[in-house]
């Protein structure tokens, strides 16, 4: 199995965020999201069983954690842990350019 | 615990690639490693038995898989699976500009 994480990337912004699976194992899933100005509905938390390791690899983002008083700015390069259960929500994607995000999901009881 | 994968890059070739672990859990690593033109040892290979994951996330690189008769130029993007045990092995890094790699590695016994 092998790819580009930039491949066939979306020319203008699409009405949903594309999620495609690159890899799944028993307990791990590392999964490709391309956002094109979409951001979380208002008042919607995810709220995620599995651990996982993100990393935006294009584009630009704010990721806002409940926990945290102002949202994060993401650019490309950077990377972020979420805890398992820690609610946060994208509130905005660039609408100018794809963001391309790598997310690394792990389920905590087999590795936590 | 959060980062950037293209904060403090070398500014010229070094001695030795550089490995940092960003996130360690059971069964579970992923690693950032840079390359300024190193290469695997001639004759030498990979055998690993953990599984991986990498993204090549910037520069360039000649991945060779021994049961392929050629190496893989690989480029930004550019991502692949590495079965426990398949022999590999770098044969060249770009020298001009460090090369950024991602590596998901996992325990096979938890999760394959």
């Amino acid at each position: 199995m092998d790819g580009n994480l930039f491949a066939d990337l979306p020319a203008s912004p699409e009405a949903t965020e594309r999620m495609e699976t690159l890899l799944t194992h028993p307990g791990l899933r590392i999964e490709r999201i391309v956002s094109t100005g979409q951001a979380s509905p208002p008042g919607f938390w995810y709220e995620q069983a599995d651990a996982e390791w993100v990393l935006l690899a294009s584009g630009e983002a704010l990721l806002r954690f409940e926990d945290e008083s102002e949202a994060r700015r993401l650019r490309a390069g950077d990377w972020l842990h979420i805890a398992p259960r820690r609610r946060h929500r994208v509130e905005w994607t660039a609408e100018n350019a794809p963001t391309v995000w790598l997310a690394v999901h792990w389920t905590p009881g087999t590795k936590d």
